[in-house]
């Protein structure tokens, strides 16, 4: 049934207006200053009044099927993509992470067969590479020609995902042949790695020693050696999760002399900050994450750098791992800092986070926000239809209330983990009302949809 | 009448998207996929296949009525309006320019009754401060009551527009009250006078002197000098006409640390170089303007910077003096350099060369095409209504062919000065179809209103 | 009578040695391996075994007579040197301070008359300059050819000490033209003015508002002004009291590009931080120079800034105002911060402060302490014979007992001043024996000179 | 014989001054103002009136005995060392070049045997490490007690010498624990491949490929690399050969944060450019080495890099291959650049060229021209009494006569090449004498040694 949205004020991110938007057949089909229902009498009317009326968030950085340190992120593609409507998100690109044995190729076919048919939001793919020889590039080519529309490489996780510099010039110049993106986890791996083990062997064991053990340093040469790579070879660059000034300002020179690289951070570098995973006892386990979660210098520096357009885009790294059974692989004695699976879940909060430290504290205006959650995405990695709402955009639109207030809670969030590294938060501004292609999905932050999953592969 | 433009891609910038856009009442009242002409009978149809729909241009840095070094720029804000509408350009902003004994207030009284009911699209202005005392801040407390949202400020012109650092302080701290922004030319006044006079004394007047008398370091102070006391007074900046790489890394830690300051470059140092300058004789007068065209690798420089974002807008300085009788105030023996009025005519060439040796040439995209030469402008300096199309906004349209070509000449140019300082080049992409205000006012280059000047003064 | 110094460690800034030295006529007449006592029959003989044996200390930055906000340091040149001696430093170099109504030629012969036949040790002056026009340069001609070597400007001090631009520029073009240095206090003048107003005006009068009123950012534009200035005019120049990371790197940029700029930093920065000075009541007064001494991440920037040699120097700045009576002006409610005498007395500790926490906590070596007291003051400022004990340099020598200790007190100090910065420091390494100009002038911290003053005006 | 060296200037990094020098028994015995014959009487006297007397200068960075491409570099340390003095250098350091088969302790013993009696003047070795595990850890701690101070690694030459992040760490590491430095050939290994690989493949073989395949980029990446591993380690570490502004740029905010790394650059990119290597049909391959001679810019950078102190030492890698039969391996069509043997023979000449560049056209004076030739490089390797004279120094030294004329060529010089990179060159200032250990080896740029080769090596 078409939608029509009366009464808001639409946000993209280069303007804002009063204006009511017709939904129709999935897409936008009218923006107009106003829109009387009696033009679109098979429309359902929304009232929009006090609302910001956005286009859908995408998410660029997301992980749903992940084996990791001998376990898995506890999503699949329908608890994942519930959570991320709840919260306003309504399309999502998922890393594919093929081990050093495994086949890219391959690796795409089993992330693909599990996401299909089950998110009720759109969704895409990075192809992680974590090997190169004649096979996978051909494999590359072949994905691309699929519509596969950026690669990911690791240059941290030794042993297990990370690439060596003849496969990263192999990655790259692949890329720059084909016109796809390089998304990068710039550390390096050799330091992490000593890093770990010269604390584990000093006695420090505790999530604390994690920040310690992968310092600023370490993510800036990664940023460093990857953008010298997309400099030589000529590729388009994405550095993934930036979490400091001393990575930020490792690939500003590069752009100043042409080099084409988009900086992302995400959610929980921007709102917590490096005493989470020092709090006492176990509980910081919560808050590991690579690169690490950094000082509050560090989060200052970030917040300019979104304001200046130095940083392009707020992503998650949501990774699901519970803190009951998953997290705690790495408790002392047993384990260690290194065994903790990392990550922090966050696809559904990021747009409600941002707004509310963001937004309402001065920092952003509503136009930037948009940009940074939705816009910059999807020009980066081409998702038409995404990004800004006009005539033939996609049907995914967030009702936003900027009033609406919430508070973070595991006891009531849509993800599918046993814990919330915002637990507490008291946030203003949410989402009123979800819609995608076309549908309503969610509503004050609970997903609604009860039909099959509508979600398609963004190509 | 109503218009409606059909079967062209809109380009906003943020998005880029096919849709027909129709125009009523002075505003875009509705864009959708399509819309039939009999949903809009009484509009008159514009077919714009094969063209991009974009809104009207803003050039937030042109001069009109100038007087400088004894002469005055030769035009009225006729023949400068009817000069920027037959390039795309359908608002820009006029610097008011109070020597140091005219007060500002009067200035600008002078400045808008010379504008007021001769302009055929919208204007408005930054008002330019070169004396400080509690009277001035009186006037200009009255401006701002009265609309004023940006002042202007030299650092340099030493003796005619300069202001001094107390002065700057008072400016930039009244600027934080009101929440304006300060406009600065910078470069330092001193250094500029000093090299004048060394050249000069020794023996070299002629104009490829002009660019050794100011060079980078000393822009490079001035844009340094500025944005220090932006961080220590808190006010929001504007850089004008950044001419070169060491002035933009000038301002970038500045940036970084959370300095709130927006720069601009000006056409013609993307399109020409030092050695324009330099010619033989006295045809180098053409291309004397402060600060001067830089060198080669500057010109690429400024280039990245536009797509990386470093740099927000694309004006002109647009200041028009005749080579015959103006700039040959300058010519030797009589005259020297520093007697050449500054400044080089582009308002009505701006958009088709940046869109030529921008967007053709593969340096930009389309999307910060129209970034560069209205969104940002116009949300730098809170034009609403302007720099994005969206249902209610002005109706200011440029409905630009790609493919269509056309030689710069003064020959057959609008704009009222003998000279083209592009003279002969042969630009391919230019505006179609000028729409003002829902009204056609040029078509393929040529101005064609004829009607009543119907631009207003934006506040 | 000629020494003989015998089983030392030679310290220069280039080597160490073990050696004997010969000082005869107030030369070092000869160093060998060995020089037996019947080489030198006449010679009293030093034991120097355990300890370092270096050149004399040069103060490059000291004040002895200043007149300062109504009153005046309390030195005398029998004062200043006595306590300089005893220290180990056997040469400076003070500031002549005309302010903008008196002439420099005037205030160089009334600063001249006042240290002839004062001061136990060498001194020279640095001739400052406040106000540039045809009879200024004239007289600081005259100046340089009676031997002057280097102009010293205020950025900062509006109304009392600061030139503007004109005068920097003039200032500067004649050192370049005479091959003098140009000293300068960068900090911006107006900014100063503007951010003590302010913070007197928001109720903050007390020693703590001090350093807040002249932030780094201040500091650093003075710096970068002065360079450029410098760089358009191809003078030589030194800044003074570098106190932070961001003055040390405005200055960078142009040294890599040619500019010949030395950067000095004082004792004070390198001992004390930011939180001195908000001591509670008014003890935070002792603390108040200018610029004012930064928070810890500064104090140790600046220390490893002295190992790589960015900064070449380390002076004090030593202006000794009593805390009663004299810091007391600025007492609130009568007085406030701005009224507070500037300054910290130190001439006589530096060499003991920088050995404690630079050579003993292994942040320098001992040539390199050497090179920051010593030799690098002496190259800068062409001080023939001193900086460095070789054949025929002057016999100003210093015999440092590396594990001689002292309490620092005001109880004890030779300075006349009523309180020490330093006081109940306990300091590690020490001046056994001072001697200059072949002369014991002082042992253990203690000044023993009796005789004539021997102190030679350095030209 | 002792020699009394009389009449002459003695220049030091630190200090100049006139006095006379005895040399008894290998080392400095006494400098003093005057020293009489009568005081001397065994000595001979040397007259260095119009001379200036140096401390011999030190090469830390050659190549004598090195395979490399198949062939072998000409010299013996017969050759390398007569050269040397004949040039006014009295102590090399080689590197020790084992590929990746090779152990360092035998490669060490194999140098050592090499150089055993052979050399005129005293030598010692950067010991090369290619690989990484237990068995070379405990060759390179025997390394170390046996009296080795550095380690070099190579982050270029792929497959033959580079090490990878695992053995750099595990370099870095044991360097810092032992208190040795890391001497590291910085360029990216794979890029360096790549760009080899893609101009052959693309029918560019000649010479003037050299510069293009290894661009300043980099080499800028190989530095920020070490230098982050020396900041993750702890350790101490030297940059070889650094030949452009980017290089040196990329090491700079390590230093600025605490790490300790020194600069070197070697003579041909002072007085070279990158035409050389672009000349005119195989001429080029003269000029190859690596990273390559850059242009002028960068030449310009470097040279202020020396005068500021960013760069401490201006070495050679000396690596003397004939251009017939050797550097004609890369002849194309058979050869191609990549199989040019690289290296420029400059060990003769260095100090001529260094003297004629850059103190004789005013760049150094003679107490830089000393530090970087000689002081700094003793200072960072611990090459006690090297680098400065003092009474107890070693006996080596040069009598510099800045007014000797020579003209630099193939036919006249003591290098066993068969052609000079700096045929043609008239240099003006050169040594008139070379003493090592307290004998004359050379006169007026010819060796004279005749005896049995007296160096030592350094431990």
């Amino acid at each position: 049934m078409p939608l029509l949205i009366r009464n808001g004020e639409v946000v993209n991110a280069d303007a804002r207006f009063h204006g009511d938007v017709l939904l129709e057949g999935g897409t936008v089909s009218r923006i107009a200053k106003t829109i009387e229902p009696s033009e679109a009498p098979s429309a359902e009317v929304v009232d929009a009044a006090g609302c910001l009326v956005m286009p859908g968030f995408v998410d660029p950085h997301v992980h749903v099927h992940l084996p990791f340190m001998g376990t898995a992120a506890k999503d699949t593609h329908a608890t994942a993509s519930r959570a991320a409507v709840a919260g306003g998100t309504t399309a999502y690109l998922e890393m594919v992470c093929p081990a050093h044995d495994d086949s890219p190729g391959e690796a795409l076919a089993d992330w693909s067969a599990r996401a299909a048919g089950a998110s009720v939001c759109d969704y895409g793919f990075h192809l992680g590479v974590s090997r190169w020889d004649a096979e996978v590039e051909r494999q590359l080519r072949e994905a691309v020609a699929g519509g596969i529309r950026s690669f990911k490489v690791f240059l941290a996780y030794k042993g297990a995902f990370d690439l060596d510099d003849a496969g990263l010039l192999g990655v790259c110049s692949l890329a720059a042949e084909l016109g796809v993106v390089v998304c990068a986890h710039c550390e390096n791996a050799e330091l992490v790695a000593a890093g770990q083990n010269r604390l584990v062997a000093a006695g420090e064991p505790g999530p604390a020693s994690h920040e310690r053990s992968r310092p600023v340093g370490v993510e800036a040469a990664g940023v460093s050696h990857f953008c010298t790579f997309l400099e030589q070879s000529g590729a388009t660059g994405y550095v993934v999760h930036t979490s400091c000034r001393d990575a930020v300002e490792a690939a500003l020179p590069f752009r100043r002399r042409g080099v084409d690289v988009t900086l992302e951070t995400v959610i929980p570098y921007l709102v917590l900050d490096d005493t989470a995973a020092q709090a006492a006892g176990f509980e910081g386990a919560k808050y590991v994450m690579s690169p690490p979660i950094r000082s509050l210098d560090h989060q200052r520096f970030l917040w300019h750098a979104l304001r200046t357009g130095e940083i392009s885009t707020v992503a998650t790294d949501h990774a699901p791992f519970d803190f009951a059974g998953q997290k705690e692989m790495g408790r002392p004695p047993e384990g260690d800092f290194t065994t903790i699976p990392n990550g922090i879940p966050s696809i559904e909060h990021r747009p409600a986070l941002l707004w509310h430290h963001g937004v309402r504290s001065g920092r952003l205006d509503a136009c930037r926000f948009v940009g940074l959650l939705s816009a910059a995405a999807a020009a980066c990695f081409g998702l038409a239809g995404k990004g800004s709402l006009h005539a033939g955009a996609d049907a995914d639109v967030v009702v936003w209330d900027p009033e609406q207030t919430r508070t973070v809670s595991a006891a009531t969030h849509e993800m599918n983990v046993d814990y919330s590294a915002f637990e507490g938060q008291e946030l203003v501004g949410g989402p009123r009302l979800t819609i995608a292609a076309g549908v309503a999905v969610a509503e004050r932050g609970r997903c609604t949809a009860d039909g099959p999953a509508a979600g398609r592969l963004l190509t």
